[in-house]
């Protein structure tokens, strides 16, 4: 796809913003991941759970080294996302082990959905460092199994956790909303990609069709 | 210094528990330091202590590595310790960002201390994977600056860190007594290796000065 040039200003504070937020999204993750850990009921699940943290914390280094590598200051970067993240995590606090493993999993694809879609409007320079930031490489297929296996024996968690991910989209997509209308150069990167509205309300079709997915993965509706 | 042979049952076991101990300590302290770095003052706190976290991480990892191409169960060898390790953080539970790191520099620093000790009773082998989970290769190194700093601006701080510390070190102390007194194996281990209660005392002495001296570190009374 089309985009501007490296040297254009506009395009450079988009190409930060993307990176500033997705590391910055990645150490959350890592920290929520690591928190989440701790409630696991088993020592087996404790440590697989503390082994998606790691992935997340390598993802967030790769991502820091690339920006320092490119001139970008990965604190100033991440700096206009504390807020919106931390709103995010205080709406969505999970109540026990299997609601921080569904947010875990579902939350954190449709972020990892919305990233993948914007970086098509990025250079491949860009592009290639996020998709090694976005390919977590197998580390949370374990919560699909743990997932379906609770939902054998808990009777009432299948429409607890059915309202649950409806929850995380929502509040996710709202974040995402109110991100991008406060960050001008990211709107701009999308309308530089000749990209109209009928597009933008296309792509909310794509990130939602994949949370249904994942939602039928955990054998759960959406 | 001497020590069993590797088929001995009792040597073998004590060796199942320092590894089980040491692996269970890593991955706690991984939670706990993940958890804390969610208090940062700032996005590069949080980024250090998440940092700090990750290095325990992958340490606890080559540990179980380790212990599987040995044939050891890592969660058989982990599941004695998860009661101590949770009594330990139960009684030791931080208020605040200051406390979450001298905690993390002071309580990680007499655990390591211990195993270090006890590292003189085993084989080379098992001394070589050891002294790797134990190396922090200046992770927290970061925790001085951030503690000095704080001593300067907040005056009723070195008091209450100074408390904190004796703190830390009595319920280590406790822990790794009851822990030590419910292993057989690890008790045998010391007296296999010819150690006698004079030594043992030598040992506790050596583990305080070695506390002291890290309380000195941060600027703190012991």
């Amino acid at each position: 796809m089309e985009h501007s040039s490296p040297e254009d200003p506009t395009y450079r504070a988009a190409v930060v913003d993307l990176l500033g937020v997705l590391a910055y999204g990645e150490l959350t993750a890592f920290v929520r991941a690591a928190v989440d850990s701790d409630l696991a009921p088993t020592l087996s699940l404790k440590s697989a759970m503390a082994g998606l943290a790691n992935t997340e914390y390598v993802q967030y280094s790769q991502l820091v080294e690339h920006m320092r590598s490119h001139g970008i200051d990965p604190e100033v970067a991440m700096a206009p996302f504390v807020v919106p993240f931390a709103a995010y995590h205080e709406r969505t606090k999970p109540k026990g082990w299997l609601e921080g493993l569904v947010k875990a999993f579902v939350g954190d694809g449709i972020a990892k959905d919305f990233y993948r879609e914007m970086s098509a409007f990025v250079d491949d320079d860009t592009r290639d460092v996020m998709a090694r930031a976005l390919d977590d490489a197998g580390e949370s297929d374990f919560v699909v199994t743990v997932v379906r296996d609770a939902l054998k024996t808990d009777r009432t968690a299948a429409g607890r956790l059915a309202l649950w991910g409806r929850r995380l989209l929502g509040e996710a997509l709202s974040q995402a909303q109110a991100v991008a209308v406060d960050r001008d150069a990211m709107s701009a990167l999308l309308v530089g990609g000749g990209v109209d509205l009928a597009e933008v309300g296309q792509m909310f079709t794509r990130l939602t069709e994949n949370h249904q997915r994942r939602m039928a993965l955990l054998g759960l509706a959406a």
